[in-house]
C-alpha cells in the first residue's frame, strides 16, 4: 500500500491490537481483518481531504467509519483499504435556537446532540437504539431511524445541509441553512443513506424542533397476534400520533421472560408498548391509547402515569437484546412491511424458524411496520449458523413478498448486497452505480457496500 | 419537427389559439410563443412513454407541464420543443388510511387531493398559494411550499415514492410504500425539485397525516418592523409551532389599503398573521400568540375565535395579489433568508425600490424567512420594466448577501438561471449537470430550466 502523506501519517493507528478494533463493526459480516489495511483517525477536515486526495491518486479504497455500530457491515475494513475514522470530528459547532438548527461534526454521538439541544429547550428527533454510542455521521450514512420514527420520521427528515469531502479531496457543500430552499438538486437527500459510497461527511446541519414532554407509556398484552395488529391499526388512526409504538411477538416475550420475570404472561402472543410525549397532554393520550388497545382485544393493559413508571414498563423491551444474547448468537434483520401485513409477516417468520430449527423472535417498531427479526443460533455451532443464514435469506424474501423492503433503517451495508439486487433489480442498480460515479468515478468509496465489489 | 408517432398524434393540440395557451406559464419569463413547437396532452402513462421514446430518438426537447402556475418560467415552450402536458393524468388512484398514503396522478390539483383525503379524516400538508389550481406534479417539480410550511414542511417532506418516465421511455420507480425504507439511494428526493429536467413524473405517492382542526387566527399590527420581527422570533420559540406565520411589510399594507379598507392603519410598518390548527387547542394557542405579539410591541392585536372570524382576518392577506395587480405588472421574487436577517432584508429591499423608482411590497412566509418581494411597475412602460429587472437582480443579490437563497419554493425555472450560478458556483452546477446526464444523457429534458441552455 502506498505510504500515507506526511501530515496524515501521524494519524495512523499502528498498534496491532488497537488497529484490529477498527476493522470490524457490530454486524455478523465482521470476521477476521484483511491482511493489508491502514487505519487513519482523522482529527479535522484537512485530514479527511488529505486522505481522499491520496486515495484518489493511488486508487486506494476508503472505508469511512464512525462508532462502528453498523448492523449491516457498512464500516468493515476490506483488503488494501484505508479505514478513515472520523469519530474525533466530534464538535457541536453551533446550536441556533432562533433559526432552529445545529451544526455538528460527524463524530458527535446522537445522545450528546440530543442532550446539548435539550439545554436550549430543543429537540433532535432520530433515536436509533444505539443512540448512546452511535454517531450522527453514521446516522446520516444509513439514514438511521429509531423508536420515535412513527411520530418524528427518520434522519433524512432532520438533515438540511452537509459538508462532504469527495474522492480527490474536493469539499462539497449541499443544502441550505434557511428554513426553505429549492435552488438546484437536493444532494443532501442523496448523500443521506448513501452509506459512505459517495464521499465522507464532515459536517452536518440538522433542524431542531421545540422539545416535547417526557414520554408516558401504556403497555398491553394480547392473547392473539391479530388483536395486537388491530391495536396498532387503532393507534395509527388516533388523531394524536404516538411517539413510540413497539411490538414484541410471542417468541420475544418468551426470551425476555426466560431472562427474568418482567411480568409478561408466557402464553401471550404479543405485547405492545406505546408512548405519547405531547406537551401537556401525554397522560390523557396514553389513557386513550390504553382504551384503544383494550378495545382491540388486549387481555391486560397497564398505564404509567409518571416518567419513572413509564421507564419501568419499558424494562422488558430494554433487556430484550441481552435476553437474546443469553440464548445464542444472532443475525439481526431490519425488514419494513406494510402495517396491514404485519401479522402475515410475523406468522411467516414463525414458519421459517420452525423449518430451519432456529429461534427468530420478532420485535421492533410495529407502528411503522419496521420489524427486527433476530435469528438466534447457538454459539460455535457451524451447522446452526448455516441454517440461520438460510432463514435470513427466507425472511428477507418474505419481507419483499408482502410488499416490504429488506432494510427499514440499518442500511444495505456489505451484508445485504445480494438482496438489494432482488429488491431493486439490475437496471436500477446500474443507474445508481452511474450516479455514484458522478461523485466517485474510480469507485474507491466503500467498495462492496450497497453495490457488489467491482471485479 | 419530426412527425409524432401515430398513437400520440391524436393527443396533439392543433387549434392555434388553444395551443398558444400551453406555451406560457404564470411567470414574467413568458413572452411570445416560439415559431416551432408541438403541444401534446397526454392521457395516460403510455402517452408519456411514447413521447419520450420519440423525443429521445429525435433529440427533441421536451417541456413537461401541468397547470402552468409556475412563477419562475419552468414550463414555457421553447423553440422546437414538445410541450408535454400531463394535466389529464388526474386520477386519485388510491387513498390508504391504514398505511397513511395516497397515490395520485401528477395532474391532480392540490386542493382536490386535500379535499379527498379530508373525507377520510386525513391531511396532506403542502398548500401553495395557488393550491386551488396548481397540480401535484408541478408541486413535485418545484418542491413547492406554501403557507403551512412553518409547521408542516415542503412537498419533499410528504412525497415518498414516484413513478417517472425517463428520456427514451424507461419507467423508473423510486422510493417505497412502507413507512421506512433505506434500500439504495434516495432518488425520490432527487426528482422532487428537479423541475422537469430529469424526466416526467407520472405517479406520486404522498404520505398523509391525521387531520388537524380548522385553523384559528391572530393578527397583529406593528409600528416598528423590528418589533414585528421580534414577534416572529417569539412565536418561533413557542413550544407549539404555528401552522401559519405571515408578514406584510409597510408597502404591502399600503397597497392593500389602497385597494379597499381592510382595517390596517396606513402608518404601520408591518402586520403579522398567525394561526394554530392544533386539535382541541387552537383557541388557547392563538390567544397565547396574541399575547406574545403584544409583548413584542404590537400596537393592535385581534384574535379570531371561530373559523368565520379567522377567515375575515385573512381577507387583507387574500386580496394582496389583486391589490398589487391594480397598481401595475409585477416580477414576483421568492427569496428565503435567515429569520434573524428578516428586518435587514426588508429594509434593504426598501432601499433598492427607492433607488430604482419602483414599488416593492414584501410579504410572505415570515415564520420561515421565505419572502415574496413583488416588484410592481406600471403596465406598458418599457423603461419602468427595465428598472424593475435591475431591482430584481439586486433583490436576489441582497438575499444571497444576508445568507439566503434565490428561491425558497418557486424554483429556478428559466427565470433565475443566471442567479443560480451566483448561488451555487460553476463547479457545483457542473456536478449537477453530470447528475442530470445520468437520467437525460442527450439533455432533452426542459433545456434552459435550472441550467443554461447548452450551446
Amino acid at each position: 500500500m502506498p505510504t500515507l502523506p506526511p501530515g496524515v501519517a501521524a494519524r495512523e493507528v499502528t498498534d496491532p491490537d488497537v488497529k484490529r478494533t477498527y476493522a470490524a463493526d457490530a454486524s455478523p459480516a465482521s470476521s477476521a481483518p484483511p491482511s493489508d489495511y491502514t487505519v487513519v483517525r482523522a482529527r479535522d477536515v484537512a485530514d479527511v481531504v488529505a486522505v481522499l486526495e491520496h486515495a484518489q491518486a493511488n486508487r486506494t479504497p476508503v472505508v469511512p467509519q464512525g462508532a462502528r455500530t453498523s448492523r449491516a457491515g457498512g464500516a468493515i475494513a476490506t483488503e488494501g483499504c484505508i479505514v478513515l475514522n472520523v469519530e474525533a470530528l466530534d464538535a457541536i459547532i453551533d446550536v441556533d435556537p432562533l433559526e432552529g438548527y445545529a451544526v455538528v461534526g460527524p463524530g458527535v454521538v446522537n445522545a450528546a446532540l440530543k442532550r446539548e439541544v435539550a439545554r436550549a429547550g430543543l429537540f433532535y428527533g432520530p433515536d436509533p437504539a444505539s443512540w448512546e454510542t452511535c454517531t450522527i455521521g453514521g446516522n446520516v450514512a444509513t439514514n438511521a431511524g429509531g423508536l420515535c420514527c412513527v411520530k418524528y420520521g427518520v434522519t433524512a427528515d432532520w438533515v438540511k445541509a452537509l459538508q462532504v469531502v469527495l474522492p480527490g479531496g474536493e469539499v462539497m457543500r449541499t443544502g441550505h441553512r434557511t428554513a426553505k430552499g429549492v435552488a438546484g438538486y437536493d444532494l443532501t437527500g442523496l448523500v443521506v443513506g448513501s452509506e459512505g459510497t459517495l464521499g465522507v461527511v464532515t459536517e452536518v446541519l440538522v433542524r431542531l424542533a421545540p422539545a416535547p414532554d417526557p414520554a408516558l407509556t401504556a403497555l398491553a398484552v394480547f392473547a392473539s397476534l391479530d388483536d395486537a395488529v388491530a391495536g396498532i391499526v387503532a393507534l395509527r388512526r388516533d388523531s394524536v400520533r404516538p411517539s413510540l409504538l413497539e411490538i414484541l411477538d410471542r417468541s420475544s416475550v418468551r426470551a425476555v421472560q426466560a431472562y427474568g420475570d418482567y411480568g409478561f404472561p408466557n402464553d401471550c402472543e404479543a405485547v405492545l408498548l406505546v408512548q405519547s410525549d405531547r406537551p401537556g397532554h401525554a397522560g390523557e393520550d396514553v389513557a386513550r391509547y390504553a382504551d384503544l388497545m383494550a378495545g382491540a382485544g388486549a387481555t391486560e393493559v397497564a398505564v404509567a402515569d409518571d416518567a419513572q413508571e413509564a421507564d419501568a414498563l419499558l424494562e422488558g423491551r430494554r433487556v430484550m437484546s441481552t435476553a437474546f444474547e443469553a440464548l445464542g448468537a444472532r443475525l439481526a434483520e431490519d425488514v419494513c412491511v406494510p402495517v396491514a401485513r404485519l401479522a402475515d409477516f410475523i406468522r411467516g417468520v414463525e414458519t421459517i424458524a420452525a423449518r430451519h430449527g432456529v429461534l427468530i423472535p420478532v420485535s421492533g417498531h410495529g407502528g411503522d411496520g419496521n420489524l427486527h427479526p433476530s435469528i438466534v443460533h447457538p454459539y460455535d455451532d457451524p451447522d446452526a449458523l448455516a441454517r440461520a443464514w438460510l432463514a435470513f435469506d427466507e425472511v428477507l424474501r418474505l419481507g419483499l413478498d408482502v410488499g416490504g423492503t429488506i432494510t427499514g433503517e440499518h442500511g444495505v451495508g456489505s451484508l445485504k448486497v445480494p438482496w438489494l439486487r432482488l429488491e431493486l433489480g439490475a437496471d436500477e442498480l446500474d443507474r445508481q452505480r452511474r450516479l455514484k460515479a458522478v461523485f466517485d468515478p474510480l469507485g474507491i468509496m466503500n467498495p462492496g457496500t450497497v453495490f457488489e465489489r467491482p471485479r
